[in-house]
């Protein structure tokens, strides 16, 4: 098969440093377009020298119509509010294929969009399928548009979804403590990601529903659980660069079940899931660094009458580059896992 | 007036060397005995290096009438099971006061701690006062022998217990999800704590309710709430060495308020503490580190019908060995604070 | 082509799991048995959670027949000592290919052996390849027995070696100053690798010619200048996990030289080398973690009249685990980078 | 006796966040005036949250007629070049001391201040006397202008320049490999210091004799010397956030004198020396973090004809703050030890 043609469009952030560096092992895949703005004019290894002997591509800017000549797919990482409106216009012109890695076009309920984002595109938000293959597949298959959730929104709802669809624990209250590396903030240099300062100390962010992906994963898990629900979402800032771990916390419906109980429903429920580990000991996020896979865990609180449900991965991969990889394989009709059978590095 | 005596029993871990480090600059205490057991023999710079210069006393073994003899104060920071025995040996022996750092004589129940330690001295824990300051300190004064509270309740009770009290939020459920430094497992090397593991990764650990300091928290919160109560409390092991954030979750009992109103009931609350502080911004542990200080953060989450309330401590100091003098000053009649005025090391 | 069997004796400590990552990704190579001796009984994934659904082996205690019958190849990874004797019965019982990841058959003088490391199998030592593929790769074709070098001899010698060759630097004096991340030191805990302790700081040990590797890195720098050298060896431990950067100072024969001509020399050295790369700012170990990437860099201190020579790889691939393969490729014939191809994980 | 008035110029950094926390427990000490630019009009507990409840003071605009009204003593830390002529206007306004932290004023031969600095006050760098008094304590009595040493020359210096004064190594070749936490950069973002690419990797930056600190330290030491020296001095950056490690290299004069002979030596030199400690083994950084504290430690490697200095110091204390206040005492006739008697932060 011929290889498919690549355009990255954002290639200068960590998503899309971490794109690259899996799709240069994807065996379908050929690089042909790096975009950005600032960066434009720069060589790719002199922006990330890791790449250094391995990709001297210079970065051109954006330009759409030439991304849809020269490729077939487009990875589009831009920040939030451009990268929407650059994949719905990559998108109309045609391309096989446009996955968004922002949030911009992942709410499906325009009103709920523009009051968390401030816009809303209602005909692309009905063409954009979301792009996390646990919920469903199908509809990823020959997908033209694909709205990619990120790390938090694909660590919480990993963390309960299959929970809340069984209706092992109740739709109220919902809480997810989040936990995230730094560099899920991006590249940009910032007194929250300064290495005096974050090096060594945590702290919570945007707590109690602030945050914008709230609505996002009250999405997912409102149609798990069969009715609208609302989520504490409180996000903390760890000490490291990678991994994100999601404790939730829920109600059972039957105050008797045991840890066990809860294991073999998750068990069941990602029987063939290339990514999902169910996990008897709580998960951590050092156990899948650099790879794409999700390591699940449960805890019956029967004492406390809660559940306690965790999700570890790693925010750059199974959390937005190995995701979208993941996305674009369904859709295309790849094997799913290609390109992301990478082990994790550990330690 | 004359130094109080001191003696540290148990000199050898991380409670003992932050003992050393803060009474070192106490200006109404002599440090006459330093005890251990493995280390018996050794200097006390040559187990830690950054005395060196400062303090070269030999570490003893263990005997408890000379202690008695050679001090009028003894701290006792020895693993659990252990440091209770010792401390209920000193205090027999009509010591002016003996403070335990251990878990063994903060259960105030003979039956939960029988069931949690698997001990109980009725008469010990019958004499023990529970060392939380900002709970009421009158019982502290001129008590003889104090169970100074560790790092998780500490950082749990004082996210909680004025809501409670207020009845702000109801008694049931009530979540505290921790991160901690890993220098709150000690000073043993451990695969938990091997830099390669720990160093960029994190997970929970005796999730949902399994921690030994579980019913210690419940204890202090059932006080709070007039009512027994369970907390579901799960602790979480942080890529750092000091500080722990507690952010904890509970349902607000007026739905209506709103995150000023919850602060302003722990201004007034905490008004002449002289370590709690309560901020505006979510709390960080970067911020209290090497100092007795206390931030306690707030936050309404009105859509979700949650409060979440958030404390960040250093696990070392307010966590252990600041507050165990926090509470020798106070059993003595000396000024509160004495010695424990440093500030924060930040960066 | 079939695949080749491959056996890994010591497979429960880091080298181990990397070689597991690493062979995992090779498309010519089954594991067909690993072998340690503590962990025997154990599952692989129970001693190595990153490896959870991705391989279950029961881990057998070593027996060399067992190894010998069921492998085509085998990669020891014990302990000093212990592995040399290992590899050299392996390579006895007329495997294709024995690959010692220790120290013991690095050192081809018997005398010099076994002066630092008390032992010498005379024999063992004359048929043993020295696996560093920069140093001349034809002596690897059809080895049969390789001591492949650990991180410190590779990053030193690759800093030197082709200056010295090439008679830019006199032999003397030599200074090799490394910092090491502690994952070099192994998976078994100790107060030096406590990240309370070791998670910020950074020391010496076995400074000034001390450490073990001295002599190896002599017996390579030796053979480059032509004449017997000596280097002052001064390791440092980083507070990082992976990761080492050795800074070596040497005199210039010719001081007028400029850091430009030093770079020249080395991109002609190393032109057409799969792994390294010549950089022209000072190298990161950040750009080169988790590959077998080498990046080396140059300066002209003229004004003091020295030149400065800088590599930094990741100890455990280029430092262990992918130097072994590398040869492993190169002694059967397969293309060197034959699964080694990942780029490094950045950030 | 009355307290002492101090203004600080350049509140807004680490240099001054680490003086507000020092001068805060001085016992002779008043802080009467907060300077800075950018920061003026903010509460001084708004740009650093740890001194919450303990300094409120509203940071002004610098004004040098106020500063020298309102404040006896100045501690200047603003950026090279606008600081050392702040320093310079205070001084002639007549203030009874100040204290410039910055590179401005340390170089005394202005055509090598000049060369590097780009400008040379000729008058001021002839008042100005260099603040290490280690180095000879006498001319900082009564001092009214001092430049004080950073955390570079502070390290590299007292490595060797007890050595070069006893003539125990020879002047040339000089090479000083040091090791920074990120602290030293400041407080202003960059990626360099930005936690997913400085948080687990080690670089060298201006190396072979290019940062800005070499003729710092090659004057100071061609003072022990007795003659003009060179220092090939290479800074590396690592992934923590305080403390430095200077590793120097020298030659003996005699190539037969062991570790102990120079450990001899440097004790009989710091003998009485409130903040150097001469250790046997390397010094670690861990060991001195938040002290004004010196750890010093020497081994002669007599295989390689080489002796090797290393220094640890915390890089905001004696290689800044501290040692700015330790000089502020000297010059005003304090205990020199005043308010820098915490011991260090450990673990």
């Amino acid at each position: 098969m011929a290889s498919i043609r690549v355009a990255l469009v954002g290639a200068s952030g960590y998503t899309g440093a971490e794109l690259l560096r899996l799709l240069l092992s994807h065996p379908d895949v050929e690089l042909t377009l790096l975009c950005a703005h600032k960066s434009a004019g720069q060589r790719i290894d002199a922006l990330f020298p890791q790449l250094t002997g391995r990709l001297s591509t210079v970065v051109e800017p954006y330009d759409g119509a030439r991304v849809a000549r020269d490729a077939d797919v487009a990875f589009v990482a831009l920040p939030h509010g451009e990268s929407g409106r650059v994949a719905g216009e990559l998108y109309r012109l045609g391309m096989r294929l446009v996955l968004d890695l922002s949030g911009d076009l992942r709410i499906s309920d325009p009103a709920i969009c523009r009051e968390w984002y401030g816009h809303a595109d209602e005909a692309l938000l009905a063409e954009a399928v979301y792009g996390l293959p646990e919920l469903g597949r199908a509809r990823l298959d020959r997908a033209r548009l694909i709205a990619v959730p990120g790390c938090y929104p694909t660590a919480s709802i990993l963390a309960l979804f299959a929970l809340l669809e069984a209706k092992l624990v109740a739709p109220a209250p919902l809480i997810v403590d989040a936990k995230s590396g730094v560099s899920g903030a991006g590249r940009t240099p910032a007194l929250s990601s300064h290495l005096p300062e974050a090096g060594e100390g945590v702290r919570a962010y945007k707590v109690a529903g602030t945050h914008r992906h709230t609505p996002e994963i009250e999405q997912a898990l409102g149609l798990a659980a069969g009715t609208a629900v609302r989520v504490s979402f409180s996000p903390h800032l760890l000490p490291m660069s990678r991994g994100i771990l999601a404790t939730a916390y829920a109600v059972p419906t039957d105050p008797s079940r045991k840890t066990e109980d809860y294991l073999r429903l998750l068990r069941e429920r990602f029987t063939g899931e290339p990514f999902v580990r169910v996990v008897e000991h709580p998960p951590d996020t050092a156990h899948v660094r650099g790879s794409n896979l999700v390591h699940l865990g449960v805890a019956a609180d029967r004492r406390a009458g809660l559940v306690v449900a965790m999700t570890a991965l790693d925010n750059l991969v199974k959390g937005a580059s190995g995701q979208a990889i993941q996305c674009m394989n369904r859709a295309l009709g790849l094997p799913e896992a290609a390109g992301l059978g990478g082990s994790p590095m550990f330690p």
